[in-house]
């Protein structure tokens, strides 16, 4: 018997991923009716968002309508059969230009896929089209506008995806995070963010800026959304030397059982909390307070107040080690920041790079050994608050840079709020590899959240 | 029925750790009658080679005594039961001092066992003494001279291991390589030295210089007893990070076993050939003669001539990084040209050194093509010519640095002779990961050229 969706058929970009895939598999839908409902929402919003940088609705129909014709003929389809997906315009397509949002790439098309823009396909997605990035994902702003309010920045980099995912374009897509390019658009935007493990998805044919830092950032609306396209990118790729053979696995499944027991949080401050604004400060001071016994305050151990620094020694090296032919050939016209930091690379030696290296390995000894004592996530800010006023910065990644740098998995979930309306990002973070039980407590957090409200 | 050993018991010092092994298990000899005549041949010969920087005869004897006692207990027992092997003094050893031939290091005895020595134990293996190395296993020789001419080095850094071996005192040792520290003294001193892939054997608790360029080096008589001893000391260590998790390779039946066809070699003089001295160009223009159609000389693609600088750029600025700790403390109790390496090491960019890094795996895949298309070994010169005379240098590593930097496995064959009966190395070099085959090609070679004699 067909489930009827939760949302009624006119509003079918409202959709989660999750339910449109399982009625497009069930025949309830087709995928032509999803993405034309999708391509209506764009139509109607984007001239105000300005998401994207590519979008040529007759092609994602025309792929809409191949898939389905291959679910008509009875072959087996993928997890996302039918469900288009927003794509940063730093991932390598094929079919679509890919310009890093930086006029040095304008025009370019690459002659193959990302391997997460493959694995998107063979879960049978729609590439809808390719979301502004900031310049080369680092800080120069794209012109997308915050869905809350278009005088405000969606956040960066991955400011397209997150305002796409947030005003119901398309229901995922993908970013990345090399510092907090997914958690604070995220946040900012007030949708589902999720870096996994640093190794965990390819970054093959991805905009390179940083081997050690660079990560895939996932975007949603529900957290099932996000297990389900975690599980279809993750997986070892003999291209990306930091990706290993493991064993798959199953986020979805993993992400919708019940923690056996209520998790554990550990709130931590990081020495950035000076940072956070008085509602942020208020709606944490309140959230902890309706956990009770689930949470408790932990003070990091001292050496993690370096990793700020050690995490731009690392940035400013392998991004101008990795942008070092467009700095010579085209610095004219990169941002002044940008070429700062370029400089700032050339200057860093390579005994100091490789200092700065070395403290991650026994940093994530000493988280893991944290989480195996007693907590199941850590519980921090995603932004020092909500979306700032203005286009000409995408804010400050003050609250993300910590766990980028351990490659530890971070969510970032929309449960607070300003007195405004604005959405205020609670960040999770597990240990290294502890991605689907990530998604599992975070799924715990928001039905209490839910329930108390 | 208990088969007869090649040499006469009084003699048993000349065994190999196979027969020696196979002897012991079967019952043949003791451990104890093996440990006392390596001794004895030690006690013979080492005053004037002084191979050993700790010794401890009753000790060897001891551990030589449990070994028999535990195998007249009928309990199993490993590949290398009761055989001696000598562990070059960069190798942590929970039982005996490491002082790393350096006077910063007088008098440590560290608390555990590098990886691989507790694999020799594991193995049922004698860990006999410490063998000197050059100065922080880089230039400065230590006490060591050659067994075939007291008035010449045994190379470096692995002296003592090449000498030890070579003057019969022990059938197997440990080295170490990051330029030529393992195929140099192997080549000088005339026996059997074996650098396997990048990653095969675990680094953990073995002094670090450099994690890109250093590789753990093996000696022996034989290639049957490389074999063995790879065997044992191959595989995953959780606490060397360029070790995976993989199948056990059976290196000593792949040893064993013929080749299906006969191998074809590449002969590569490398951009280095102008240093080779005449004796080794012309045994080599007779070793390739004799080959016939089963070798062909190959040009290398032009970007393998910049090797040698990009590993000088990695291993000056690793090793500034690792030592940095000794030089700030007593760079005044270092040698000059140590001083002198990390200063330079100092002055590397960032930049510079990630691009160094950056053209190891392509230049890998070149020689994996290579490998592919038509050779099972490339065949090239372990030493420009045999040991050079004097003891202030441990003479030029140049025909190692290109293996070295891209994590090749490389075998040094005591193949060639000069006039005066020096010994002359020939290299053999196998794509990464083709350990095993490349020693069942060496054997091939190895009898061609006693079956041309």
């Amino acid at each position: 018997m067909l489930q009827l969706p939760s949302v009624a058929l006119e509003n079918l970009h409202q959709f989660s991923a999750t339910e449109a895939a399982r009625l497009i598999r069930e025949g309830g839908i087709s995928s032509e009716q999803l993405v034309t409902a999708c391509l209506d929402r764009i139509a109607e919003t984007d001239e105000k968002i300005e998401a994207w940088t590519f979008l040529d609705p007759d092609y994602a129909l025309a792929q809409a309508r191949a898939a389905d014709e291959l679910r008509a003929s009875g072959r087996p389809i993928g997890a996302l059969h039918g469900v288009p997906v927003g794509v940063k315009d730093i991932f390598d397509t094929a079919d679509m230009p890919t310009e890093c949002g930086s006029p040095l790439y304008a025009g370019r098309t690459p002659s193959g896929d990302a391997t997460v823009v493959a694995r998107l396909r063979a879960a049978g997605a729609i590439i809808m089209g390719k979301t502004v990035t900031t310049e080369f994902a680092y800080f120069a702003p794209g012109k997308t506008r915050n869905p809350h309010d278009p005088e405000r920045t969606p956040g960066g980099s991955s400011s397209g995806s997150a305002a796409a995912v947030a005003a119901e374009m398309v229901p995922l897509a993908l970013g990345s995070q090399t510092n907090g390019s997914t958690i604070r658009p995220a946040a900012f935007c007030g949708v589902i963010g999720f870096k996994p493990t640093h190794g965990l998805v390819s970054r093959a044919r991805v905009l390179a800026l940083s081997r050690t830092l660079d990560h895939v950032g996932l975007f949603a609306r529900t957290i099932d959304d996000i297990a389900i396209l975690a599980e279809a990118l993750a997986g070892h790729d003999e291209r990306d030397p930091d990706t290993r053979p493991r064993a798959r696995t199953p986020f979805a499944q993993i992400a919708a059982a019940a923690p056996p027991v209520p998790p554990v949080f550990a709130f931590v401050k990081t020495p950035m909390w000076e940072r956070a604004d008085g509602e942020t400060r208020a709606g944490f001071a309140e959230l902890i307070e309706s956990l009770g016994e689930r949470v408790e305050e932990v003070e990091l151990f001292p050496s993690a107040a370096e990793v700020w620094e050690w995490h731009k020694t690392i940035m400013d090296a392998e991004m101008a080690a990795n942008l070092a032919r467009e700095y010579d050939d085209g610095r004219d016209r990169m941002s002044e920041q940008l070429r700062a930091l370029i400089e700032r690379g050339r200057r860093v030696s390579a005994v100091d790079y490789q200092r700065a290296l070395s403290r991650i390995a026994p940093l994530n000894e000493s988280f893991d050994e944290m989480f195996e004592q007693r907590y199941d996530a850590i519980l921090t800010p995603a932004a020092p608050g909500p979306a700032p006023t203005g286009l000409a910065s995408t804010g400050d990644p003050c609250f993300c840079t910590l766990w980028t740098y351990c490659g530890m998995p971070a969510l970032s979930l929309p449960l607070l709020e300003s007195e405004n309306g604005l959405p205020i990002g609670v960040q999770l973070v597990g240990p290294r590899g502890g991605d689907a039980r990530l998604l599992r407590t975070a799924k715990w957090l928001a039905a209490k959240v839910a329930e108390r409200e």
